[in-house]
């Protein structure tokens, strides 16, 4: 698959935390035992286990693994090295090699997303990625979006056919990870950051309450749960952790984005946004946290413009007008023939085509104009126009009204003030590929000091890192969790009133983007 | 099966303790969810979850029980009760069923002797016995005695056909004790008391070590395992907990005997004697405890007296013998024709044949005898006399001599008295069904007050369900088997000795026996 993905694996360096005290799930031991004899004739397992003992409280030995203790000490002259996995309330043994091999410890942190699965291999003696896999998650088959993924599991079978779908991806995905230079069966640690619906999917459990009121999931935080039991093809005994979700709506890898961007963490408050075919926004500092979620629309994601995309080869990706010839150049992913606009291309037109006067402030096309071409047709693949329409715009500008009016009334309920947000966080492609200046000319992003704007890349996948390596992590994401309040964005009359007079570019309050408002100025 | 077993089956009044403060393996609870609304969204596990952690810290929620919440809680009207297992660091679900059933809570206590497999159903709302079910281990098929069941467990398949067998044996006892009126399902929770050997083919552990130097088992406390890893046909998640052994030739029935006798908590020294085919002794009280073992001989079992046989319909179990008229009274298990003497009946023989000047001081027929008719051949079921020979006697008296030997050897050695001894705690056949004064005439029981000599019956069978309903006594086995000494008998080279000069009736030392001096005497 292509490096060029929709949506990011690389985690961005920024936020690619190095963390120190490495506390991982799974944690290996070298240990030096003593051959039995008749001045010290303790059973095998109870040697091995009083030993760990020594530092792990309480470790427990499953009967898998106890047949295999004596012969692999005998074999291995007593030295052996003993994985353990993190129970939250103790530790299990869960594999003993020969030898000293704390050197070679694997984990694999997982953002399992509705489009896009990726896996990153960890190593866990010092935190790095060693290597990430990528692929589109295999329920696709059964439906692109959530709610047909919802559908499908309640067709006889259905739930366990999305299920293996999604395990048949990681299986995949772990494959290509360990190539040839490790078994899949050293990785003995993992962690997931996915939505609520993904996880439900991924558990084998009906996601159906997820969408039916009072839209309550079967479980927010499932625990620890063994990689045999989900048919994970790692140790079967590895502990895998779901990132927390806080509802329906608020999956584990916003706690994610939230753990990723260290908000919580902060006193000034700081605004976090994810936007795909769902939108989520977090607003808080260290003392609270306030979120609200919604559907987006697909605007961002090449859904539903007439030559929209997904960021594939052949993709428009940036694109500019000149302001004095009018001549637009542009770049296609991986320099094929243009065969469509994705994100960021279509928020690089956008802003272009509103710099240059060509869609007004109320985002409708001037001297009546109903389409702009972005490629002549003789530069396409298909050789005919790629064009950006004015229902194009429209769709773009509900996704944009429905962010902004979200923002806006989150900040009104708080008594929060732009002044007063420090730091953006944008996350997921969302905050990854998009042209940051297109980004703020057309309001999608706020007009915020630069280096208060933070791209988090892939935080579901990243904060999957973190807690993987990182007990403190672990806990700061279920305090997260605990801590997040739910805002009803339906529930709420005056969302619809901020969302109709929300459809101006970049904003209702041209104020409020003060650098876009000089660039207007200065066009004049 | 016939209710006179060689191996007791009933729990001796006198050591079925009532415990108070009951805290069994698993627990009920009866829970009143609230359901879920847009005031209260807390997805369904993690209510449930939450309420029991309310009284349980912390309760894991296993994957295999979250589907089937949801649909549950609704159906009961949010009234449940859920089953938590003990895990030594919290709780698991391992339950939930519909509507309050707190009344019903079930759970198995189990002894599995190498020849015996005796299941109990106990209540585990009060801690009673509801009933019980014996029958022969059906490994015996594979070997009769230990030895030959480490044998066959060297062969080729033979540890997992082994292990087959008594998993097999023990679900037909379960299916008995439920039968009509529960579901074996509904049992959650079992403890087991047997040699080491035994729990390891129950494992399905390699036992070779245990009959090779140095004499290490694989594990002497394997913790707590669940049922369906083992195949027991109960509920699969009900935690199994087996009796701690202190080596390969003591096991977890013997801390089992250890723990019903309550010799571990007395001021006064007191004195534990099981004698089967294989013989431990342990010796002690609240400050120490040390302990020896070895063979004993099958002279008690019926294995090797030319007429010997097992506890069993037509087998001679008393015998008298009149000083006047010499003439033999005797009665059989079942009032059937006699088809051969076993241990109770051999040991009233032996006595009576000493009593009446018979056999002498020294074991030896006296007046040119060489046998002694028991039961005329028109008596019997075979139409030959049942006879006890010169050869029978010796036999006997090896094993009496070896339990002598060991006695006196633990005494010296921990400079102990005969006077010191508070209590004689018989456990198993040996101290079930053996004539109490018979066995003292002979030497096999001290001479002490009477009051002082106690029966403990199938004391590995009570001790599985003090363990399996009380917390306390789960930690009081712990205790027992680190606090115990294991004086080893073979490298011992005054056991021989002792040995040689004990093989006197009722012992070398006749003014140690009093009362059986006072009969000799009396008998003159």
């Amino acid at each position: 698959m292509s490096n060029q993905q929709e949506k990011p694996v690389i985690l961005a360096d920024q936020v690619q935390t190095i963390l120190t005290d490495l506390e991982p799930l799974s944690r290996k031991v070298f240990l030096s035992l003593t051959p039995p004899s008749s001045l010290d004739n303790r059973a095998d397992v109870d040697q091995l286990r009083q030993n760990l003992e020594r530092v792990f409280q309480p470790v427990r030995v499953p009967l898998s693994l106890m047949a295999k203790i004596p012969s692999l000490c005998r074999s291995s002259d007593w030295k052996v090295t003993a994985t353990l996995a993190e129970t939250g309330r103790g530790w299990d043994l869960i594999d003993l090699e020969s030898g000293d091999s704390t050197g070679s410890h694997y984990g694999l942190a997982v953002d399992i997303g509705t489009t896009t699965v990726v896996a990153y291999l960890i190593n866990l003696v010092d935190g790095t990625v060693l290597g990430h896999a990528a692929d589109y998650n295999d329920q696709i088959s059964l439906g692109e979006d959530i709610l047909s993924r919802i559908r499908q599991a309640m067709e006889p079978g259905g739930l366990i056919r999305l299920q293996t779908l999604v395990i048949n991806t990681l299986n995949r995905l772990i494959k290509q990870l360990c190539a040839s230079s490790l078994k899949s069966g050293q990785i003995t640690a993992a962690a997931i950051g996915a939505n609520t619906t993904m996880i439900h999917l991924l558990l084998g459990l009906d996601p159906t309450s997820i969408c039916r009121a009072p839209y309550t999931p079967i479980v927010n935080s499932p625990g620890l749960i063994s990689a045999g039991e989900l048919g994970l093809e790692i140790n079967p005994l590895a502990p895998v952790y779901c990132l927390p979700s806080i509802g329906s709506y608020l999956g584990g890898d916003v706690i994610g984005g939230i753990l990723v961007s260290g908000m919580h963490n902060k006193s000034d408050v700081s605004l976090f946004v994810d936007i795909g075919t769902n939108g989520e926004i977090v607003m808080g500092n260290q003392e609270w946290l306030v979120a609200c979620a919604g559907a987006a629309g697909p605007a961002l994601e090449g859904g539903v413009t007439a030559f929209g995309m997904r960021a594939e080869p052949g993709a428009v990706d940036h694109v500019s007008i000149d302001r004095k010839s009018g001549q637009v150049t542009y770049t296609t992913i991986g320099n094929m023939p243009a065969r469509g606009i994705c994100g960021s291309g279509l928020v690089d037109t956008l802003a272009e085509l509103f710099l240059n006067g060509i869609i007004d402030r109320t985002a409708r096309f001037t001297q009546g104009r109903e389409k702009y071409i972005v490629v002549p047709a003789s530069e396409t693949a298909m050789g005919e126009n790629i064009v950006v329409t004015q229902i194009d715009v429209n769709n773009f500008m509900a996704t944009k009204g429905a962010v902004n009016s979200a923002i806006d009334l989150l900040m009104e309920n708080v008594g929060c003030h732009w002044q007063e947000i420090s730091h953006f966080y944008a996350a997921g492609a969302f905050g990854q590929y998009l042209p940051i200046e297109s980004a703020i000319t057309i309001g999608l992003y706020p007009d915020l000091p630069r280096p208060a704007i933070v791209r988090l890349g892939n935080s579901s996948g990243e904060a999957a890192r973190q807690v993987l390596i990182s007990r403190t992590k672990r806990m700061e994401a279920e305090t997260i969790a605990a801590k997040v309040t739910y805002f009803e964005l339906n529930a709420n009359p005056s969302f619809m009133e901020k969302f109709v007079s929300s459809k101006f570019l970049p904003h209702t309050d041209l104020d409020r983007y003060p650098s876009v408002k000089k660039r207007l100025e200065s066009r004049v």
